[in-house]
């Protein structure tokens, strides 16, 4: 089986897809799975084109460095022993960050490597461990071509006035900017609207990503023009268990009233804020949506209500709202927080159907709307695996 | 001659303003002018009621506390020789902190004065000096009333949702939520929609408040329901020299990547950003637009694309939008910045006539516009001397 191996390496965990390579590229992977706590008690998790689910600890010990390689080589086995005739022609690597410069899907050789490694400060948390995985795919296959994806591609067709902080120039020319992340799903996502809304795809959208992160996009001639994450994946929506828009002025008086330092203030707004920090109930929207706590609802109500405040500053930069679209696990499955954001945007003549709506159907528009409302399924490690075949030519 | 006067105290600054009652309020003052340089060489520009213009410097040495009781007296000993029959029947004074209780101005006594001492935190650069400017009234007149005005007070007629940050609630609880501020102004110009646009003044109205310090608010049925700037004065908009809006994770950056503290990082992004830093030439919107520099230019751009996103924020935060009103310095007399956020806001069935905005028209939208576009002049010390009138019962 010829197959394109997609990986996605956080800090702690390593997804992982196979797709194969017949005459197209699968929809759907031949084999896919996770391996979480990574640097603790590493396990994987697998699941087999017949649905098979193989949970298996891996050996390892060491360094976090040591034991993702570790993962990897575990992952491979694996690999090698339920597709015997594997042949893995290509990688394809989801890394957060492309700098400025990267607008596509890059073949990663040393020197893209070594540039890529440049832009670490600007995500500390993510971009180590993605270039970790393609070094070790490196040692391990190093004849194997492999790509990299980024979250920030899709986002660098933005005006530059999208993008800029009104920070002093010389802090602005050393790279911060909006960025703006999960384009790998954007793009997705993108890419299927002409086939449910026709022509309207190529007005003014704006893509709702709702999951335990969470973002918007507006797009204008299928291309990104705005969204909320930033400089970094903590501005924008409120989100599971980060905060989301902050006025900066609340991490001064932290730091001056509370003495809070850089790491704290990072453990507070990444790890403790968001759905689980306002409801103190959980950071899972299915818990909150099932949960009487008054506490829980103020929570859902602030995530929808920063959604559709968003969607109003969105449709300012893409100049309307001709299509609203859901997806990530939140928008794919939650059909009150759809409700009630469709409320709240009905001052742009947005009006849902609600059974429809209740039925996660793809169109959720009343026949009355002026908007199209759609939920997509996201596909992110299935639009790694179609940006790794185009950009190799597969 | 029986008068209000009025006090806004900033930490190197002391503007003053006198009027008259008589059967009814005066409506401009019989005597303004400010006090500058306080903690340096504080001088005196006074302005009378016939125009004249007057500038001394204040005798004083001594510590910044010194200098502002000197300057405070200094101002009476001139009000006494301009108006030897002058009665002082109150004074009123600006305080740009609240808390979450006060709701409307107050009359100030010892226990509400300890109780303003306790938001100090909240907004340490200008509390401290307001309640100075009245403690040093209150030891120079102790049996005249005063009465606080709050820039919070306004605010808090907002949804508790518009309030929220998606922090934890023990975070939350002792305060840190958004206030909102410039609420002496948006309840000036407020007060005077009726009379310009009847009832669409009770619809979904938004105000763009822009000077130096620059913000927005929604106002539904005559209240506010969201406005841009939070829990401190630096959310929001871009301003002369401060962010605005700012991804958080910037702060973070800044703190790891530079070892910038506290009060680094509020001399950056109070004293360096907005229009300054993203120009470098000049903070004052009158220059960058008679600049013919790239920079000035993308400065000026910027400004007016955040004023469109926020607008269709507060939009949808309003339900809608059936007026626009432009006030402060910038919103006032900058015709340019006008024209560029309506052409932004088109999308919303905005459209402006050209010759009205050009000559400043109190009505400057189209014939065709589904928007009322309206630019009304504020006045905060007379708001300041009305309430302080209507709570005193005078």
């Amino acid at each position: 089986m010829r197959a394109i191996l997609v990986l996605n390496a956080g800090s702690s965990s390593l997804k992982f897809a196979l797709y194969a390579i017949d005459a197209e590229l699968a929809a759907s992977p031949a084999f896919s799975g996770q391996v979480e706590g990574i640097g603790a008690t590493p396990e994987i998790t697998l699941k087999t084109a017949s649905g098979e689910r193989v949970r298996e600890a891996v050996r390892t010990s060491g360094s976090q460095a040591e034991q993702h390689r570790d993962a990897l080589n575990h992952v491979f086995a694996l690999l090698k022993e339920h597709h015997p005739e594997l042949d893995i022609v290509a990688a394809g690597h989801r890394i957060v960050h492309g700098g400025e410069r990267h607008s596509a899907p890059t073949r990663l050789d040393a020197s893209v490597l070594r540039e890529l490694d440049s832009f670490t400060p600007l995500a500390p948390l993510h971009q180590p461990h993605n270039l970790r995985a393609v070094r070790a795919v490196l040692a391990l296959m190093p004849e194997v071509p492999q790509v990299g994806c980024f979250d920030t591609a899709f986002h660098r067709s933005q005006p530059a006035v999208a993008q800029a902080f009104a920070l002093p120039r010389h802090i602005s020319a050393e790279g911060v900017k909006r960025y703006g992340f999960h384009g790998l799903s954007y793009d997705y996502v993108a890419r299927q609207l002409p086939d449910i809304i026709g022509a309207r795809a190529q007005g003014a959208v704006v893509i709702a990503h709702l999951g335990n992160g969470a973002s918007m996009c507006a797009l204008r001639d299928g291309k990104s023009v705005a969204s909320t994450m930033g400089f970094t994946a903590l501005d924008g929506l409120v989100m599971g268990t980060r905060t989301g828009n902050l006025d900066p002025g609340v991490l001064l008086y932290l730091m001056e009233q509370k003495g809070m330092d850089a790491k704290a203030l990072t453990n507070l707004l990444y790890k403790e804020s968001g759905l689980l920090g306002v409801s103190g109930i959980s950071q899972d929207m299915r818990t909150l949506l099932a949960s009487d706590a008054r506490e829980a609802k103020e929570a859902v109500e602030l995530f929808c209500y920063r959604i559709a405040r968003e969607l109003g500053s969105l449709a300012a930069a893409a100049g309307g709202l001709d299509a609203l679209v859901f997806t990530g696990g939140i928008g794919e499955h939650a059909a009150p927080v759809r409700a009630k954001v469709a409320e709240l945007a009905a001052w742009m003549g947005l009006n849902i159907d609600a059974t429809a709506n209740a039925d996660h159907a793809p169109r959720i528009d009343a026949s009355d709307s002026r908007v199209a409302v759609v939920v997509v399924p996201t596909d992110e490690e299935l639009m790694i695996a179609r940006y790794t075949a185009e950009t190799l030519g597969l």
